[in-house]
């Protein structure tokens, strides 16, 4: 068989129009098990959209930093961006997709912008995702950083100024930062004060017309379900279950 | 808030019962976006469960070799078994599932049974998944290896008898070895032979009464709606794609 771009066009175009490729080839292949056909689940993706995950260790999941190539397992890590970019690679194939994860582990919002010129504007996302905000408030009870809520809500809000002044066509997505009591890199000193970073990520996501996804009032209704560990080894960084979860949300938030 | 086990099982204890965690927790928090709530998806996996991937580097995935933890991002690596795992975690909380990967890279049949007691049977397995089969071929033809198919068929037979002996409850799944033509590591000289090795897999698991996934089938559905590099970059490692569209099979495959 010869498998080239004149033969995927002509398949693709006798294919099953209007219908998410992912269970209809399931369905084609494994009649016996149970596949819904269903419509395209994520209209917000458009096609040829160039989509950036930004953020800190949690995000960053121990990708490769010398190539950073899209698309590539490597460059990614296995961390919530991998499961959500592999599976909109998955369910979506017509809309080519380019899928990059920049996160670093460490980073806070001004080191975001240290390097927005070269991590994310000069990508040309159409989508770009962040989670930030847990080392702003962290490194200040354990590495003696001196930033403020009013410094992380400032620079929060000029970064997405300026991204959506360099890129006006942008959609947003940002994460609310997190922290689960009862784990060990979290105790009783970080309340009520992160409350305070959480509350200011969604203010500038409002601010700025971006989806929002409440991970901690997520995070906080899964422990309902299993212990805080469960989700999060430490209290700060997701377990697989926790990376799960919040793949789960984040392809949930954009369905609508 | 103070979040132990004691207040997990009252709390689990008071939640919807018979219904999956997951969409009840994003139901609870993300109301504006489309959630339905589902019973158990994966009857198939049991509390308590212990479940095994093995297999090449398909399934290794780059994962770390030192500690190899269960439910731990970096002893899964970014590939098909993390993001089966993930989700099974994320959407089974209450079935506290134990899941490891020891998939290495290069592994043919034989050695995978040189190492089945350690890496297999010695962590009392109640599911174990196994995809090989590629390197059985694979190496003949680029590294002089001088096994054969009827040697790649007894021997995984013979594993598979050992397997059900030694873990006489164990629930088999057993992928198909796949390769996709028009790749660079995949040129005609595979053609029909490597066919054989596909056959013999799907031989040997429906003696043992496993669940089979078909990948070659399911990537050569996949390939009328994407070029098939899309889905493989060599013709024999999945992409992202190609990983979550083999997470998508094999979740449902244990549907039935």
């Amino acid at each position: 068989m010869n498998f080239n771009r004149r033969n995927f066009i002509r398949n693709a175009a006798a294919g099953v129009a209007g219908v998410a490729a992912i269970p209809t080839i399931l369905a084609a292949t494994m009649p016996e098990a149970k596949v819904k056909l269903k419509k395209d689940n994520y209209p917000f993706i458009k096609k040829g959209d160039v989509i950036l995950f930004q953020g800190d260790s949690i995000t960053d999941a121990g990708r490769e930093k010398e190539k950073e190539l899209p698309n590539v397992h490597s460059s990614f890590g296995p961390g919530y961006a991998f499961l959500i970019a592999s599976q909109l690679l998955n369910e979506q194939p017509d809309k080519e997709l380019t899928i990059y994860n920049r996160g670093i582990s460490g980073h806070k919002v001004f080191q975001l912008a240290d390097r927005w010129q070269k991590d994310c504007l000069d990508l040309n996302p159409t989508v770009v995702s962040i989670l930030i905000g847990v080392n702003d408030f962290w490194h200040k009870l354990k590495h003696n950083y001196d930033g403020t809520l009013e410094k992380y809500e400032t620079d929060y809000r000029n970064l997405l100024r300026l991204t959506q002044r360099m890129l006006p066509n942008v959609r947003l997505v940002i994460g609310e930062p997190f922290a689960m009591a009862g784990c060990p890199a979290v105790d009783a000193s970080w309340f009520p004060e992160f409350d305070s970073y959480r509350a200011a990520a969604r203010k500038v996501a409002t601010e700025a017309g971006a989806i929002f996804i409440p991970y901690q009032s997520i995070l906080n209704e899964a422990a309902k379900y299993a212990p805080a560990k469960y989700w999060t080894a430490d209290g700060v960084h997701p377990s697989m279950a926790g990376c799960a979860l919040m793949a789960a949300a984040w392809l949930n938030a954009i369905k609508k």
